[in-house]
């Protein structure tokens, strides 16, 4: 058994080219993380996930607690075992999705009751319980619980927001069972403010993390303001662990916090647009329910290894999406995280070529350039 | 390019083990061809359904007639290249469809004018614009166009129905473009009538196809009837042709039809099953729904070589159908296609040592006995 690690390899300005080692594996960064919700990652098998270059995927701790239950994956091995992912596994600590998705919340400094929104039934989420729940789920890497801070908010409410999730941090950091190869991140929130993430940085890297997750972006204050945020934040985490934006993003999100440090990713976006018919391609991004695709017998994106790409034409893409045919979100899902990944792969050549702001500038061409 | 054929290799009483050879490869018999409507067979990749044994995929005229369209499939490179088969297509001929989901309809002596379901618009099938499009869809086995004579009817409704038929079959044969690995194939009409079923065999066997299909039968009339229908039928059909037995079936039907002599079997079956959660297995038929499955850590079906068998356990298939994830259509359609595939693969193996009998039996009293 591995301990749990990170090594940075390269560096490219402030890009940085690294290797995760856990007890399910390594995982190069940078990383972008598949989501998968429920215990799967909508419309693929496990088989599938593996051959698009993923290493690590992240499960929901909201979702799966209330179903399929907690202690039931853990009866059932563990969620690599009942998932058939040998690999990295990250679950996030459910304060997120209590808050978005749950009914009749209440929080206070224990933690936050709820309802579920499947049928109703009350639980209780504490720092303590979501450190137990994940890692009843077997979690490679265990998020500490937070509270995820509204947005917008005013400095007063982000900064009891983020001290709360400091308190938390602490008692999520107290309840984790370390065990070799496996690690907890802590997460760094505090808005859009630089003192409050200065001050929830240096919370989290006094109580010491494997790995620090940045919270609270992307959720409604634009690209520009979260980029000037990580040049804010990333200089403030240690060098030698590993740092994770959460939630984020599009490819040129990706790109862009790649540049300034980051190093895994997580986000539904290529899933999600998978099974509504959007593409992402070195090309830009292609909805394959527009007709113009109705008689278009190219690959979707050529070059791209995936079976759509591969054996079908942009007309049968087309064609599937138009039918309500199940195998659209099959292929297409499978794409995008075929191009998620190679973009990330593509990354981590530039980082150790020293080449990652060429290749981020013709990677953006590409995007501008759009369709023949 | 090998000439379109079928080798009777052994025979059981009158089950009967059998080769057919075409321009897209052979196909061992008795064989179950798995319903790929709309150019795919749902939930699945065309890898997936190669992997479960399928030798033979089936496609909707109707469907593919109207969306994407035949003419728009043939500049695509015909089906085989569009979904990814290379291997043996066989299309009906639209018949069947245009009376069941079509709307206004209008039946003459020509063929059928309709409209669409999907969008309203007019199209007028014929004899020869079926053999046309199947034709254009590039189809290994082209199935002639007949009337689907409705359940009940009276004798005298039947017989103008078949006779109907069976002048449209001439005329399909007239239509159909002879090529090297191609075939096409009669549909014995005449209900649930012994003298009308033999009339028409004569009638298709006068006119001479590469192989004859049984229509009009699991529309209403029942196992018992359906039974004694192809003892009437199959001795009147030639030996060295293979006999397709439309549409059926249970797993209970197929080796009914295989006892009775057939070689071909189609049905939605085990794929819409699979979309519903229900499994077909050794021990009979499961629902994964049921609340008893959610903490069952076993297979499936033990032995069953299919991923949702080797590679997960009853309470992940479950908790993938009470979440609605797409996996659980996925695998258990993959598992349902296998079960079949292997059922059929086990009938051949019987018919050569000849042990049918013995093997229908002892499968029967395994859906008998149950689940443990």
């Amino acid at each position: 058994m591995t301990s749990f690690g990170f090594s940075l390899l390269a560096t490219n300005g402030a890009a940085r080219r690294g290797r995760i080692a856990s007890a399910h594996g390594t995982a190069e960064t940078p990383a972008f993380m598949a989501v998968g919700t429920a215990g799967t990652v909508k419309a693929m098998t496990a088989d599938a996930v593996r051959a698009t270059g993923t290493e690590i995927v992240l499960g929901n701790t909201y979702h799966l607690m209330l179903r399929p239950g907690a202690e039931r994956v853990a009866s059932l091995g563990g969620l690599h075992r009942m998932a058939d992912w040998p690999g990295i596994i990250l679950t996030d600590s459910g304060g997120f999705q209590v808050m978005s998705l749950a009914k009749l919340r209440k929080l206070d400094e224990v933690g936050v009751i709820f309802r579920s929104h499947i049928d109703g039934s009350a639980h209780h989420l504490t720092p303590e319980r979501s450190i137990a729940i994940q890692h009843a789920l077997d979690a490679t890497i265990t998020m500490a619980f937070d509270e995820c801070t509204k947005f917008p908010a005013t400095y007063d409410e982000v900064a009891a927001s983020m001290r709360l999730s400091m308190r938390w941090a602490a008692r999520s950091r107290d309840a984790f069972a370390r065990r070799d190869g496996y690690g907890q991140f802590g997460i760094v929130q505090g808005g859009i403010f630089p003192d409050l993430r200065a001050e929830s940085a240096a919370a989290l890297t006094d109580i010491g993390f494997e790995g620090y997750a940045i919270g609270g972006l992307a959720v409604g204050e634009g690209q520009t303001r979260m980029f000037e945020m990580l040049d804010v934040i990333n200089p403030l985490l240690p060098d030698h662990r590993p740092r994770y934006l959460m939630g984020v993003g599009t490819p040129d999100d990706l790109l862009g916090g790649i540049a300034r440090g980051i190093d895994m990713f997580d986000c539904v976006m290529p899933t999600r647009a998978g099974r509504t018919a959007r593409a992402f391609t070195a090309r830009g991004i292609f909805n394959l329910r527009n007709a113009r695709f109705a008689d278009d017998a190219r690959p979707l994106d050529p070059g791209c290894p995936c079976l759509g790409c591969a054996r079908h034409s942009r007309a049968y893409l087309h064609h599937l999406f138009r039918a309500e045919e199940m195998l659209g979100s099959m292929l297409l899902t499978a794409h995008n995280l075929t191009y998620y990944q190679r973009l990330m792969a593509g990354a981590r050549c530039a980082i150790e070529t020293q080449t990652f702001e060429e290749y981020a500038v013709a990677t953006r061409e590409g995007w501008a350039r759009g369709d023949d």
